[in-house]
């Protein structure tokens, strides 16, 4: 998005989304405790008292606010209808997540990987809605009402194991690229299924149904 | 460890250790942003002046201090000698992380999630040393001299899966018991290294003689 020009009048939501997207860029490139309110204000064409007026609780609530933001549009990545063989559609999930990543490169790292002088228990809270997020879709569309914690803590290592793969992933200049790093992920989320299988029933006639589907 | 009388004089060591002990006990059951400087001079039964003294950095460099201790005993955990089969280093090396996971909980907990209001670059630094330790050790006993980036992939996303999974296991009550926990990540790794074989030849050779080791 280009800053709109300064003569044009926006409504406040137009204008704090602007801010918000002049934010997340900012984010996207460099550490929350290197971007300064006047970064977003010159970012996006406007004067550091506009900026204040819609973030008076300044850089904090502004970080928070894009975070919560950029959870949002991550959320929507898992957004897949249910229909069609499971492993397909997490394929297709993972696309949008890699897209994702590929997209917002460092600020994803500063978010995910914390360690930020803005951080705070409730952005954290935010990454793990997140992740909570993510396993209740998955849990969905695997069509298991009551999952055991066998298979809530296989699905949720998973979880951290792809955004740690992700954070690598852009570590190595995006290597290897995205479809294969998908595939690999896909792989790895039923041999960790299997694993789990050999000592929980649920899981053995979920592997079952996973590999009848395909 | 009992706080020792306060008319028994310690060494500037043996003082400076006592005190970190009594930080790690609170910070094992409380949330950082929870613990005051108050709370150590309790439970360490000294003064406050004299927390002071040690620490005159206040919390914040208590807490780091804490956390670099916390992080050096559990790299002991990595201490396996280079001898007999791989799995059941692996194993040993598991049931020390985990029995250490065990005594420090919450502040095990506090210290991986991050969100608390003294986490800093430095903080998380001391973290990610923890994790690359890790890496380290398992790539010296596989004996992998010139490890590809899909293998060091690979076992980084499997150090982190041990993370997430140690976390849950806190969360679950310790369910299911630490022997059949060690055992499923031990079977998860293999099984993530068979993944990764599919399409790397270093992998597949190291799975071929792990196999062989049994």
């Amino acid at each position: 998005m280009t800053a709109a020009p300064a003569y044009r009048r926006l409504s406040v939501e137009e204008r704090r989304s602007q801010l918000l997207t002049a934010a997340l860029g900012l984010f996207a490139h460099h550490p929350p405790e290197e971007v300064s309110l006047d970064d977003v204000a010159e970012a996006a064409g406007v004067s550091r008292p506009l900026v204040y007026r819609y973030f008076p609780g300044g850089k904090q609530q502004l970080y928070e606010a894009a975070l919560r933001s950029a959870a949002d549009e991550l959320q929507h990545c898992f957004d897949e209808p249910h229909e069609g063989p499971l492993l397909p559609r997490l394929s297709r999930a993972l696309d949008r997540y890699l897209a994702f990543v590929d997209e917002h490169g460092t600020g994803f790292s500063a978010l995910l990987q914390g360690g930020s002088v803005v951080e705070t228990s409730r952005t954290t809270a935010i990454v793990d809605g997140v992740r909570r997020a993510a396993a209740d879709h998955i849990l969905s569309h695997l069509e298991v009402p009551h999952p055991g914690p066998r298979l809530r803590m296989t699905i949720r290592m998973w979880i951290t194991a792809v955004e740690a793969a992700s954070l690598i992933w852009l570590d190595e200049g995006k290597q290897p690229p995205a479809d294969e790093l998908r595939d690999w992920l896909v792989e790895q989320f039923v041999a960790a299924l299997e694993v789990t299988a050999r000592r929980d029933g649920q899981t053995k006639a979920l592997v079952r149904a996973l590999v009848a589907d395909l």
